[in-house]
């Protein structure tokens, strides 16, 4: 706690805050006095091409949030009802309510931990062991049900084994979703998370790297997928000067244009955002050095992380006193957290199929978020 | 076109604009500068506070938009997978879809002439016709499928017939729920639309009578309901000082401080808006007078409508011409549309259940909507 409180300071420090530094205000008044403020507005298509532009994606497709944009993504790669998507157990919820919305069912594969995400040796250890080619599908040899995609996460912003990742999709037909929600920035062996996969998402939620208040988008190099991401987004309107002709079941997922001028403004931050996270990292590193029981979480060999949330891992020897940090900590003002639950002991989640997952829960007794606001360096 | 001229003036105007002359950008301002944009935040609170007074509902609950408002309605309504729930052809797309991503069936019914809402009278002999009870539960006799609730939704502003409604839904043993969308400070003898069912639910899109960028809210005296609003429409997550458990299958749904912070500003305003829209209302009634081919379509009897969209029906004689009247206008630079294609000819929707829908069909060929912004009386 000590050494957090060099960092930190002794006020009360929240885990993660945003910083309005730039033209939020500028951009956002401009939003209020042009009275585009909604579905109708130039900041929707600024920030969906300044996006495009940041990470090197061919098309970016701005909506309501993160949970949002996974679910459309999940459609795009085709899943369909009664099918299955592998996800690592150790993620945010959204990851598998994203699976439920499209009436498919999740089932939870272990991480690495190097990387914090999907393990590539693991699952293709138990995909040979649990599934068959079955006219070019991967099929679940237990419940029968197609697993049509893989949906990795780069949890806290550390990117995932990606090629290894990729490796596996390709040799079990699988597609790859990237769920990028927390690591806008982060790049793998030289290339933005969410631009890997078929399809990524981002997430812009109030706690996220840069902020829209409430908001995500989709990644992808596809512009047959981009458009028709567009059009599910926006109802599935036809383009018509005045008829209302709607061709599918379609989604009120677009971000509204007051929420985009504010991530634009955020946007012209992010290389400052990503600075000041980085200098957060290595000022805990020099603090922590002198206490063997725990060791900071660094970006994986190869990557660039966006260091979203900084991470603690709790050694064998403190790893059953997890709870009494995070007392501790919140009880003297310093916001601390531990990584999600595993999704596979929430009760909504309980009964689906899974992997082996020793690992996800190692990870689980021992990772401890402390405060990561870039305003900190 | 040139009676509308006299309202609207020479240049161009669109079908609804908002009006931003009040705290907007104080209250955004201040949302920006305490950096709570997000989730956490007063103004969410201070917004569903305001909306639960001004309507006289128990509860408000905000969300992210009207659709998200209307899913989690029904899902709190019972409406389950393969049940039916009835609604007007003559409807807003997002009203289907919302049955639809509870994994029901939407069933459709006809409209009035006098309030452009549902027809209680042509609803229960349709009932008595095609449904029996089973056990307490409504049955389509036809496809032998539960149908669960009864979702009424007030077109342009002007209330349905909700006392017949009401004696339907309960005499067939279903649950009403009130798509208000459109009809935020309208009353029912009395009493705010939105109010009248178990659950009612308001869109504070950008081109509503109040907006939020985009938001929605539910309404209702229920206080469990309530509570249950805002559980499934916040990941149901338990509370907890820092463990992530969620006991179901919820929603990433709540509305940004930084929407519900624009909303408090507009929601004061609100009763300004309605006076305007009703003297534009006026305005138009006066205009159009000595114009036999169309008339104004006004409140029913018995209630106060918001005036939300101002909307021409055309006579016998000229409703063939209203593609021509669409096009001269809209060329005019004069904004105007039809009423939403019906619901039934929509191509997801062609092959639902649906009672004979002669007003509707007929409404559908003759209403036009014209410009309708409060700035404009």
């Amino acid at each position: 706690m000590q050494a957090i409180r060099q960092v930190c300071g002794t006020d009360p420090v929240p885990l993660h805050a945003p910083t309005f530094a730039g033209q939020e205000w500028a951009y956002v008044k401009d939003c209020l006095d042009s009275t585009f403020v909604s579905s109708v507005g130039a900041y929707v298509d600024r920030f969906e091409d300044e996006l495009a532009r940041f990470t090197g994606a061919r098309h970016a497709v701005a909506v309501v949030n993160g949970t949002a944009a996974l679910h459309v993504a999940l459609l795009l790669a085709g899943v369909q009802r009664d099918d299955e998507v592998l996800l690592p157990a150790l993620t945010f919820v959204a990851t598998a309510n994203a699976v439920h919305y499209c009436g498919a069912t999740p089932h939870f594969v272990d991480s690495q931990k190097e990387t914090l995400g999907m393990d590539p040796a693991a699952l293709r250890d138990w995909l040979k062991h649990s599934s068959e080619q079955r006219d070019g599908v991967c099929i679940n040899k237990q419940s029968g049900r197609p697993i049509r995609a893989l949906l990795p996460m780069h949890t806290f912003g550390h990117p995932c084994d990606m090629a290894g990742l990729m490796e596996v999709a390709g040799e079990f037909r699988l597609t790859l979703v990237e769920d990028a929600a927390e690591s806008l920035g982060s790049s793998y062996q030289g290339q933005q998370t969410g631009t890997l996969g078929k399809i990524g998402i981002l997430s812009f939620n109030g706690n996220k790297t840069i902020t829209t208040g409430g908001g995500g988008a989709l990644l992808t190099n596809d512009t047959a997928l981009a458009r028709r991401a567009k059009h599910l987004t926006t109802t599935a309107k036809q383009a018509h000067r005045w008829e209302f002709e709607h061709d599918e079941i379609g989604f009120n997922y677009r971000l509204p244009n007051i929420n985009a001028a504010l991530g634009c403004a955020q946007l012209e931050q992010l290389p400052g955002f990503l600075a000041s996270k980085r200098r957060l990292h290595d000022k805990y590193r020099d603090v922590l050095a002198g206490i063997p029981e725990v060791s900071l979480v660094s970006e994986p060999v190869g990557c660039h992380s966006n260091y979203w949330l900084q991470a603690l891992m709790l050694g064998d020897q403190v790893a059953s006193q997890r709870d009494k940090v995070l007392a501790a900590t919140n009880a003297a003002g310093l916001m601390t957290r531990p990584v999600w639950n595993l999704m596979h002991r929430q009760r909504p989640y309980q009964h689906c199929p899974r992997a082996p997952l020793p690992v996800a829960e190692y990870l689980a007794q021992r990772l401890v978020n402390i405060p990561s606001s870039a305003g900190l360096a």
